[in-house]
């Protein structure tokens, strides 16, 4: 069976970097025109800030999706910066805005109809013990969950070493699934954060197996598959030993300002279909 | 008459980098120990999101402000990501965000103390011309003077080409300012945008002279001043010249994980009052 | 229909470095030899200082341009350097040598049959508002299209951010053609400015479509198309999507003394000739 | 006897890099203040092209010279571009306007009272042998010479091989002197050019003792002196030997946009003076 790909829309969007940003139709419209099967949406403004998006917008923006053949895969939030987002922050008020704000990015999911939203565990602020965070992320989480179950939808925990101090590792992920106690909530992993960790992508595919329903594909330095230095032969292989039958999502190029956007997602797709041939 | 230096809390918070953060009391204690005369504080959690601060918190934070001797000098807001904070964006409930955001990170200001609030202008997203874009950021702008009027809040615009592609030069800045046609709207300049356009920051100085209510110190990369390529003899010369009595503020450290706040702030203050010493 | 493409003389001659430099008549043969359509040639000495060529040179070129069957598609000033060519400068002796220079180059581009002259905004020395920078260079312009029109050339205006701050973006040049108010002013771009500013290319071929008369290629630091960064498969897409009839304009090669003029003609055209077939 | 320091004012005008760009008369303000003794006058807009400079305009320049106190030292031509500025060329109308060129160069150095004015002989055009070309620069060389000393002007020979291909050496420079047979031609040299050759330049001070008028001063890249490879104190060791009583001259920082001209200036000043301080 061949892949299904995605490919998430930071890199043509404001967070982090603001420019070049279009609008959500147009980088609709180029992905479909690429060839991805599917797309991953990131909730920032201009594209899907959840308060922004009126319910006509949001049949709006499902008919383009359809339209163009693209098939709504997942919703993330953006964290840090303004509300932060940070479900283990020692302030309550920011526990409860990063709640809310997952809330309302289910129901977004959901009437787009996107299956997925990534759950980001959040980050030990200077003097939050890793007990402390866990306990209040998983907390945050389990009532994600509890609400995604009335809309149908799954929540996948996703380790960030990059970026975070919290949820590092495969085994953090799962630790962190499992405190959740909801069957709907799974993992996935992102090869970015991987590589600053040292490790080997297709560990995390094994050990995440039965249990993954999501993976972001990044190169060294967030470049398109196949222009660094990850070893993505062992990766695909891997997720065809499991039979993965999810999106592969390309989370690419959006950590700067140089670069085509069109251009991450052309490169990106090139490479792993003629790998995916190769590897037959 | 010596120079007063301040520094931007965000390199101690969780924008853009999430990690390492720390409370905002645990900050202006430090930034006074190291010597500093003021602060600028950053609106995103976990210091200063303003829906997360109460009147009482409010009130507690000017206590430690107080008794640490630290000025509050000025709040900036944090763009891109989540509501995006884009004044010239094509959308109309973004626009309405940013400012309903701006008004409260006025009263903000007011309630801690701190004169001056910056304002960022947006910038355009693919298919808005910059006519539109400016026009969209002029009223804004001048929505946002009027209310920070009330409070007695001045408001400074930054051009920040290295961020974005609407506000970019000293002209630019100027330009935005005489459009808003508000007396209390004023303009400041950043080094490291400067250097981004490959220009000469003391000739911004000149340039904003009679106008300049506010600086932002950040050399190559944003390091510390004194670390990188930025004249620093030619940027204190030429604010002695023009007779400049606001504050020195560095933006420095906040674009990477790597690096202990507190030794950026503590070689900045070094490196410039030894400078200072030597223009006599 | 195919693309038609055109190679620009500065490697060839001594603008802005001396050497190599090879006479026009050598040039036109070298490019008709490598496959090119057209040319675009410099008015710098030893190529065409609009002063050192006679009414008998001017024939005696067109001649051989004919019998090359190579199409004389542009000509455009040296800015920089002796008389200076800003027509934003703050010397009205300079301004006055720069349109009277504008109009020789008119009437050469007439004399040798060529449709289009380029038009170099200038820069704004310090002191120099761009207020003021922008209404001198509109008047120069439009002074400028006017004695065009009486020769039949048209004038296109070219951002040029990598080396000047007047005239920096797509929106820049749509608002210095609409100063003008000429039905001969056009607009066009360069990849390697694009670059400068960290945009993308193709943006700028939708951005300017119904008045896009003229593009120059270059790769990052002006290496021949394929060997550097830009998304040409974007780009050869975008001038296919509004129907670009123009020529497609080489300007390599010529920042630095190192290389062999011909292998940047002939690489060029084998990359990009090679990718049209691709994209069909 | 200390020594004298002198500035070129290439890293301030437009030639050959557009920006930044700052008035003449701001020049000599900025160098009399850093504190140099001398300026050397690039002939290029917008600060000497001179065309474009009436005499009461000079009598002004001389009187901002006088007031700021600093010598007039030397000018020179901004060659490549536009009319080109080749003595060897083989086109007999830019031999002509190179040579009327010289000659209102000289001119405005006896009206500003610089006592030197440099003689950058030309280059190869491909298809000119180094005799044709020798025997045309000799030429130019001897009648521009003749109309000096009626102005009481001596011509310096420079060799520049980093951008030419005819007069490269110590050798090459003092062959064209003896052969321009004229007793107000004398040589100087760059160290950026004799650093191109990978030759030492203390060789070129001894070499050229009898007959060394003028010396340019650039460290690698063209950087301030002290920011790169030259062996400083052997080229001051060497001057002082044969007991030159010239200006040493910076012509530094020009071949960039980036950086801060005050800077260059200020740091090869700095540099300088501390060096010949210790060699005592």
């Amino acid at each position: 069976m061949p892949m299904k790909y995605a490919f998430n829309t930071w890199v043509y969007g404001s967070f982090p970097v603001w420019v070049p940003s279009y609008p959500l139709e147009d980088v609709i419209r180029r992905l479909g025109r690429i060839g991805y099967d599917g797309i991953e949406i990131g909730c920032a403004a201009p594209h899907a800030w959840p308060a922004h998006l009126s319910a006509a917008r949001r049949r709006e923006l499902r008919g383009v999706l359809q339209s163009e053949g693209l098939a709504p895969v997942s919703l993330l939030p953006a964290p840090g910066g303004g509300p932060g987002n940070n479900a283990a922050s020692p302030l309550a008020e920011e526990r409860q805005t990063t709640l809310d704000h997952y809330k309302e990015v289910v129901d977004l999911a959901a009437d787009l109809g996107a299956p997925l939203v990534l759950y980001i565990a959040g980050w030990l602020v200077f003097g939050t013990t890793r007990e402390e965070g866990f306990e209040r992320s998983t907390e945050c989480l389990a009532q994600v969950a509890r609400h995604a179950a009335t809309r149908g939808v799954t929540i996948v925990v996703e380790p960030t070493s990059a970026d975070s101090n919290l949820i590092e590792t495969a085994d953090d992920a799962l630790e962190l699934m499992r405190a959740a106690g909801e069957p709907n909530v799974k993992v996935m992993f992102d090869t970015y954060h991987v590589m600053y960790r040292n490790e080997v992508s297709s560990d995390y595919v094994y050990a995440m197996a039965p249990h993954l329903a999501h993976v972001h594909f990044a190169d060294t330095d967030r470049l398109a598959p196949g222009d660094g230095e990850v070893n993505w032969r062992g990766v695909l292989q891997a997720v065809k030993d499991i039979g993965y039958d999810g999106y592969l999502t390309m989370e690419i190029g959006f950590n700067n300002r140089r670069g085509d956007p069109d251009s991450y997602a052309y490169r990106a797709l090139s490479y792993l279909k003629a790998l995916e041939r190769e590897l037959g």
